[in-house]
């Protein structure tokens, strides 16, 4: 059978410079011969073919000349993915039924997905069959516990097998990752030239931040390249042993980075989906070793011991069918870590740190040296026991610096953190001491302050739990780039004084 | 503390004339100062107000000169939603966070809603506050059987709270509703004047097709008007005891209408929404006395008796928690009723019974005598087991046709329906006798022809179940308005011939 779109005139591609993120859009007149022979609507999802490529992509009707006659726009995404020039001959059709949404709706209706299926998904997401609003049902109907561990396995695999793999041809690359939740835990720019300059491989790859101010990718960023190519990761990890670049341009996993976006707009974590999210980016970066970091407290991800132990048990029984090495470690999760939140002010921690001044939080240093000790003890570059205070004689000795500077240098820069030029202290009228802070209401500051796309936006917090303050001192500092983000952060802190909470003084200060 | 919206230079409103439908876009130059000063990326969503009204939106970035500087433009449902003209002054800032969100993620982590959570998501739903996303993250979650009594009966209270109820100041008022599902099961059309003639009050709204090729809406949209005011169908029930309108547009339970748009792109249904979504309208509606027909079969939307029967349990118990008396009826769903699938298609079928051709289709004539006189037994109108024959004589004396001409009138028109252009006949090759007919792939075929939107478009089938066939006899045909459409219900046919399945004759026919 003749097919319609050999048969009708193309129409001309017009680059309409609209960015819609993800998902592509098209842009037809409501008038045009081929939404009228097609039977094309608003919102319909058509078939966009170039000479050489072909898209999936949702249709906006235009009824004004944003679009000439015989023209179709395109949304940037949509430009890109089908890699057009001006005029190039576009045809248009109804796209095939996407046969693995029906796997999304058996998963609703709760049924278990075997790895065909999450396959079939997985791969519909990568290539861009899905509308934003099937990934969000596929990412709800994954959500809390609705995966079991077989699914969670299944799902990994459909995820690594989406994208690209790195092979190391080495018995033992190490990684570790953060479940993160804990504000300005940021432990691995630390970590990684520690292990590094102690002859482990740790080709670190990280993502950006889904629902915190900052990811460690967002605050990499900020002190060097961070979007390296395959290739360059592994000149970089041949040189020095260790990178810290950002998982997604690399392709490693590029479901997770999709998947990411709509995840960021519902704000909706799972645990299936966490764990295959981890697991999955940690596999295709080739890694063999992998420490998870679970910080637990009231207001960080983890809220309870028993919460933690039931995630590390998925980890663990995940990582083992998918032949992956894995130690789980719960860290003190009730309170945030270092000074700043938000990716400058969290590079500022770490550099100061890394350089050993004396102003550098004790409580970031502690947690990173921790966190490499047991990879030392995993790797077998320490006895049990003996890695911590490996882990700090390399940071002190300055190794590490010197390992950090070398990294971001072959990474292509190693630049200043900026500074955001609007700030607002918040002070204490009174005297106490501080009893509880809120890790959660920290970091919805930080994201209304501008952070993460905002560098220099943030959080800076002057107190930690048990600390005595007197009147008029600052218990925090929102920083951000523009007056309109500064007024809407100090709006939501006003009505929000709990972030910080005191326990007051009697009478006279002792 | 002064809001930055009260210091910045308003924009200037600029209609794009882009239908992106219930989904409010605004579009802005990345370059744009209010962008930069508040932060905003592509996607944000964002507070636009005009002087009078504002709305949430989401933001496309655009880099091009398809927005001037100092100027914003706006989607179709944006600009109306502000009730804009050219140029008008627009501020734009950060959207105040959306408390309800925090309860679809409780439902999401299996939490059950109470009635003011329910109500805070719905409210938000209505007033545009939710993106399509976060709509179908709602949907996902109250997905398959998520709700329990208690919720369904919360949302089902909150939906009709969120939209307009009207109050026909009778003690009895009659309603229907067929659970879907079942092509060409249009009885309401035919029921509804039956009723009326016997001088009950019916005033009938129905909904458009949500994963159907089409629903009563569509149907009689074919025939008359079926957009009326609040004040038009008052005043055509006065008249006539009946009218056969539109809900959408008098604003019964608008939430349904809202969510019904992103569960058509989902193709996803729940138990607790459909409950929710027929209830709310039919209370809104002003119903006392209710009927709901559930057909089952093996292709129909409910599948087996088993399901049927906690359907109907989950009806009865939250219309007696909400002071409705229903009774549910099941019916056969094994096959298609009538001879149309699609708007034009069904409405021919609706005509022929009502005005006692001999042609007419026996099966949806039967099916509407049998649910009529359901409804007179309830309605004390009849004695128990007289309903269905009052039912027949009523229909047979013409009584019925005239009150439907009366009541087609009274909205505005009696039109006949449309012919579709374009065909495409199914024949049989063999003899042998119709054994399957799957009424899913049926209801697939007619919406890839068109239907609902297309209302000449759908499916005529022309064999019921156990038929003889001889070779070259017409099993279906497809009807269409475009070829584009024809072809792509075609391809599909072609792949999927066990729609009609026959067994066939061994030898010569008898």
């Amino acid at each position: 059978m003749i097919q319609l779109s050999d048969r009708m005139l193309p129409l001309e591609a017009h680059r309409l410079g609209i960015d819609t993120r993800q998902e592509p859009i098209v842009f037809m007149r409501a008038d045009c011969p081929v939404c009228r022979s097609e039977g094309f609507a608003a919102l319909s999802r058509v078939l966009v073919s170039s000479d050489s490529q072909h898209i999936i992509a949702t249709l906006n009707m235009v009824s004004s000349d944003l679009v000439a006659p015989g023209q179709i726009g395109f949304s940037e995404s949509a430009w890109r993915r089908l890699d057009l020039t001006e005029g190039m001959p576009i045809h248009v059709s109804h796209p095939p039924p996407i046969q693995s949404l029906s796997y999304v709706r058996a998963k609703v209706y709760g049924h278990s997905l075997d790895e065909m299926q999450f396959q079939s998904i997985i791969n519909d997401i990568v290539d861009g069959r899905y509308a934003d609003v099937q990934v969000a049902a596929f990412i709800t109907a994954c959500g809390s516990d609705n995966l079991d561990l077989k699914e969670i396995t299944a799902l990994t695999r459909a995820m690594i097998k989406a994208g690209e793999t790195i092979d190391w041809g080495m018995p033992m690359v190490i990684d570790k990752h953060c479940v993160g939740g804990l504000p300005g835990n940021r432990t691995t720019p630390i970590l990684v030239p520690i292990l590094a300059a102690c002859g482990l491989t740790v080709p670190k790859t990280s993502s950006r931040a889904i629902t915190s101010p900052a990811g460690t990718a967002d605050t990499m960023e900020v002190l060097t390249n961070v979007s390296l190519s395959h290739e360059q990761i592994r000149a970089v990890v041949k040189q020095h042993g260790g990178c810290l670049a950002w998982g997604g341009s690399v392709r490693l996993s590029p479901a997770d980075d999709l998947l990411i976006q709509v995840e960021r707009a519902l704000d909706i974590d799972s645990e299936g989906q966490l764990v295959a999210s981890v697991l999955s980016k940690k596999i295709a970066a080739g890694a063999t070793h992998v420490l998870i970091d679970i910080p637990v407290g009231a207001t960080a991800k983890v809220r309870s011991q028993a919460q933690a132990e039931k995630l590390a048990a998925t980890f663990e029984a995940v990582a083992s069918s998918l032949g992956l090495q894995v130690r789980v470690i719960c860290t003190d999760g009730s309170q945030p870590v270092g000074r700043g939140v938000g990716p400058a002010l969290e590079a500022r921690d770490v550099l100061a740190v890394l350089q050993g001044k004396p102003e550098a939080p004790e409580d970031l240093r502690a947690r990173a040296c921790l966190l490499a000790g047991a990879l030392l003890e995993m790797a077998h570059k320490a006895s049990p026991g003996q890695g911590e205070a490996l882990a700090r004689e390399t940071l002190d000795s300055g190794r590490a610096w010197q390992k950090f500077q070398a990294i971001c240098h072959a990474q292509g820069a190693l630049k200043r953190p900026p500074v955001a030029p609007y700030r607002y202290s918040l002070t204490t009228n009174h005297a106490g001491q501080v009893q509880k802070i809120d890790n959660r209401l920290l970091a919805k500051i930080a994201k209304l302050a501008g952070a993460p796309l905002d560098q220099a936006a943030g959080v800076e917090i002057s107190v930690k739990l048990g600390d005595r303050v007197e009147p008029n001192d600052v218990l925090l500092m929102i920083h951000a780039e523009s007056s309109g983000e500064l007024n809407y952060a100090v709006d939501f802190l006003e009505a929000h004084p709990e972030v910080v909470e005191l326990a007051l003084s009697e009478g006279n200060e002792k």
